[in-house]
């Protein structure tokens, strides 16, 4: 599980940061991507990585202003145009208008998809779950409707451990299956063998926290609680001249990112949808000055790519 | 006048190439900048040049295929954010579904535009004209509706040879004007004045021909008759595959471009909308492949800039 950062600006592209768009890559979790947001010339910067559109599976949208959105009909038709066929369905999760934009820029420009695409509107709560992963939205606080999502993979079981069971000349069997779900079996040698001796470590799933273009508000702390990684707008630094543009243009700044992470008690925090005006030495600053709130921050460019790691500690921390 | 190619390529952008436009510089002539064709990304292209949106004045859509419209709406969103006022209106001259397009994406992202947009339907024959331009559209057969344009620059009369007429000693006065105006005029010394013989020589205005995305037909030649520059879809080169695909894809091939400037007696071909296929080598193979049938043939990268000269023997080919 990893995070790609193809666009990490705000509001229009500059030289160095391109318009909103995340990667949440799975592929070893169920051999898919999931994007967040697609701002314009999102499948452009997909052509400099390894990420094929192909193996986008799900489309997250936070709100529909354009620097998250207006990459949808140019990323939807390539994905068309390089192959994906109608076994390889797309959801696009986000407020109600972006079907009509996504469906009138198809209809307008001709484009018929080789895949089919279901779209779901966002209400709060679970908006997704399966076997492996659960996805949470909760209403943000902006100029216009906007949602940040909570992603958790679900618990891996711990495997059954194979091996040992051979060691202690344990014969295979039904009874595998009996240990494995923890049972204690006893064997016609008269020995008693409890399961849980013979269960590896459970680990823990993971969380990310996707808060995009928002005031501070107590959704956020909810949705980032013990997260992983806490994925949160920066659109401006410290300061209190950036706390009053924060306020004016419905955004958050960097203090505010570092006081909920520290709060919800995240793991770590990435700033990102930073304004054009940061650039170079004003980073390096935006930094430091959050580090001081919350020492774990990165704040995220073009390109970079986050791994989040299983927790070492999981089968204590459950 | 200069030509500066935003995107060279097909149907979905490449490493190399991005989609369609193509910007007609007009700074000295009007101080402004046309664009023909606005694929996503070209907003991203303008930043790696030193055109300014703001002085972006007209657009014209060829059709509404993707490649050629999906910038649009962060395109006019980011000339706005960048200071475009009310008194800076921008003309759109498109297939009908432009508007439709266009208003759809700004309306749900509830984007509000500094400056007022025109949309002008496109209809064959002239679809603009004043004191210094006029172009004419044209219909072009593809599987949509689509136009070629031919710009025109009105020609540029002789300036008055204000240092001949000091040198022969005709003092300046109301008759300069009737000169200028190419009278014959008697001075007080009884010297009989031929004004033609002190207007310096006129020039030419120049033609530019646009045909993007298009089987040859009829009106290509008719739009690009005597031009300076025909800029012309080459998606296919040389070859009885390539035609093959041509047809069946509705665009033309280099053959087709080149055996059109030939006809319509073209100063120069500028070949775009090239497919991906064509990369390093096989640039080369498609240059001179074209050049043997039209010499003066160039086939345009991103970001070359074509200068478009007055002709020397303007008055002679008068
Ligand atoms: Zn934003
Ligand atoms: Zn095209």
């Amino acid at each position: 599980m990893q995070l790609e950062f193809l666009g990490t600006g705000s509001g229009q592209p500059s030289k160095f940061r391109n318009v909103t768009s995340i990667a949440l890559r799975l592929l070893d979790e169920r051999n898919a991507v999931w994007l967040f947001d697609v701002g314009e010339a999102t499948q452009h910067q997909i052509l400099k990585t390894t990420l094929r559109p192909r193996k986008v599976e799900k489309i997250f949208i936070t709100h529909l202003h354009g620097d998250h959105i207006f990459g949808l009909p140019g990323f939807l038709s390539s994905r068309s145009f390089q192959g994906a066929d109608k076994n390889e369905p797309l959801t696009i999760y986000g407020p109600k208008g972006v079907k009509d934009f996504v469906q009138t820029a198809l209809r307008i420009s001709e484009t018929r998809l080789s895949y089919p695409i279901e779209y779901v509107d966002l209400k709060e709560g679970v908006i997704f779950d399966d076997r492996t992963f659960q996805v949470i939205a909760a209403p943000m606080r902006h100029r216009i409707e906007t949602w940040g999502f909570r992603v958790i993979e679900k618990d891996h079981p711990g495997e059954l451990l194979v091996d040992k069971l051979r060691q202690e000349n344990i014969p295979s069997g039904p009874i595998y299956g009996q240990l494995k779900s923890g049972k204690t079996v006893t064997l016609p040698d008269g020995r008693t063998i409890h399961g849980q001796d013979f269960i590896g470590q459970a680990q823990r799933g993971r969380i990310v926290t996707f808060v995009l273009d928002t005031r501070p508000n107590d959704n956020v702390a909810l949705l980032a609680k013990n997260a992983d990684v806490l994925v949160h707008e920066s659109t401006y630094g410290s300061g209190e001249e950036e706390s009053k543009m924060a306020k004016a243009h419905a955004h958050s700044t960097s203090v505010n990112a570092a006081s909920v992470a520290r709060r919800a008690h995240v793991d770590k925090l990435v700033l990102t949808h930073l304004s054009a005006r940061y650039i170079g030495p004003m980073v390096k600053d935006l930094i430091s000055d959050v580090r001081r709130n919350f020492s774990n921050t990165y704040v995220a460019r073009d390109f970079d790519v986050i791994d989040i790691p299983f927790k070492k500690d999981s089968n204590e921390s459950k």
